[in-house]
């Protein structure tokens, strides 16, 4: 017989989590009585845990914030939305690279402009696509990028092939890839190691026809670099979902440049964010159940 | 022992298809020595053939132009160019529907809305994707959508299933299919059949939440009606690469509308074209050569 497990849902109760906790056979509790704590707020506010709680669920794949406020401790399994939004992001990064070779930002400002946007249109067939970062974002743009006739080369920590990638290298070797991509694709994790990544040198090293996408952080990119690199005519393009900081300033010297496009990071759109973590928290809650291994567990301390 | 095929190109001369006039082992003449005439122009100017041209090829998939010029005739073979930018318009056809989905038109013109940005975004994943018309685009965009985790119904004259399609139904059952698709691409052919396919009726069988792409020909669309259709908000919004008539005036009401995505007519860029023709025609001269059966052969008097 199995004895039910109990969790709590805070700050606020949402319907597609509340589903998902009564599917996966769970009881709904008070934080007090709980076993395992969904926190779908930040890291403002979050409570001083019971020891009674061993699992704590955020709702994020980035959790600088909570790491920073240090409420992350090691007396418990944390697991993190890593991967759960992966699918949703691999597609914004697609439309964002779409929309920057085949000048859609262009047509929106400039309308009927023929001439002007004929020659600057570019095509993703044959074109070879660095994916720095490629954990789960890279294992879902993989396919798409492959479809439409390009080639990917996958830059992770450990340099393991990524499935369907045409070739992966460790993020070691990531000097060299800069001069061997046409465009790239940002989807790695902020940390030290990965902070400015787009600087004076990568921008150098990248094609003059190279769109950058950054669908990851912010930091990721020096947006003082890039903007001399896009005024310069170094590369083609920007496609960003991610600012430092965000908000932007509203007068953020991207904005004003006509080969930019910036949308207000909803790769992961946060109103859907419930609804498509809500199968994974389901399987998650099995698991902890079942005493088997959490998807998408936090490792204290790793840098990525 | 191969007899030279005899090849004249005009109006002008063009290096990729001087190379594949080359590459395929024929010589390049005069039109009144020519065996086959390789056509890059208009139907303006078009020139008085010679007896000895076998075979005319034109460099466009639409040939209403030539058609209504009166210069295609049945005392020789014509070819036009349908299939060869198939893989380029399929790939745009891709780019305006996820713009419209991620709202790349939305942040491109009012920069970091995130919150009338954020719950407006929808995703490929799950839905259903009609494609009208689905030739040579179709089976380019079928496996491209398809990646994006898309349901793909397609729409043919013959109903002949298409490889990779979920579902394919024949032209004569195109009235239902409207109110079974979350959004769709169109890529038919414009004929008196197809005019205005996009209407009030179709419009109103649409869900509220579609996105109707073109990058077939403007006519396939009632312009007054797909207006007052986004106005009412009966659809989500139109991504269009073509207008009835082009270039569209500037003051045409559908350039105003936020939720209106319009490309000049660059599915296919005329400044790529005949670097894409190129491999094709290559093809085709082996083809009269050997005395075998053309690709893309214009059959004259078919109504698609």
């Amino acid at each position: 017989m199995t004895i039910m497990v109990k969790v709590a849902l805070a700050p606020v109760h949402d319907e597609h989590l509340v589903s998902a906790i009564n599917d996966a056979g769970a009881q709904l509790v008070s934080i007090d009585d709980a076993q395992a704590l969904v926190w779908i707020g930040g890291a403002d506010g979050f409570p001083e845990l019971p020891d009674g709680i061993e699992w704590v669920a955020l709702k994020t794949a980035g959790i600088e914030e909570f790491m920073n406020a240090g409420v992350i401790d090691d007396r418990r399994q944390w697991t993190n939305a890593s991967g759960f939004y992966a699918a949703g992001c691999a597609e914004h990064a697609l439309a964002l690279l779409l929309a920057g070779l085949r000048q859609i930002n262009t047509a929106v400002r400039n309308g009927w402009d023929k001439d002007g946007i004929d020659t600057k249109v570019r095509t993703l067939r044959g074109a070879t696509v660095g994916i720095i970062g490629a954990g789960g974002i890279g294992r879902e743009l993989t396919p798409r990028l492959k479809a439409c006739g390009a080639r990917v080369l996958a830059v992770n920590h450990s340099g393991r092939p990524v499935d369907g990638a045409d070739e992966t290298v460790p993020t070691s070797e990531l000097d060299a890839v800069w001069g061997r991509v046409d465009h790239v694709v940002l989807s790695a994790p902020s940390t030290a190691a990965t902070h400015h990544m787009i600087n004076d040198d990568s921008l150098a090293a990248l094609p003059a026809h190279a769109w950058v996408v950054n669908v990851a952080r912010g930091p990721l990119v020096d947006e003082a670099a890039l903007h001399r690199a896009l005024v310069a005519g170094e590369i083609a393009g920007a496609a960003l979902d991610v600012t430092d900081p965000e908000p932007p300033a509203a007068d953020n010297p991207l904005f004003a440049l006509p080969n930019v496009i910036i949308s207000p990071h909803v790769a992961n759109p946060a109103s859907a964010l419930t609804r498509e973590m809500a199968p994974f928290l389901a399987e998650n809650i099995r698991r902890f159940a079942a005493g088997d291994e959490l998807i998408s567990k936090v490792v204290v301390g790793r840098d990525y």
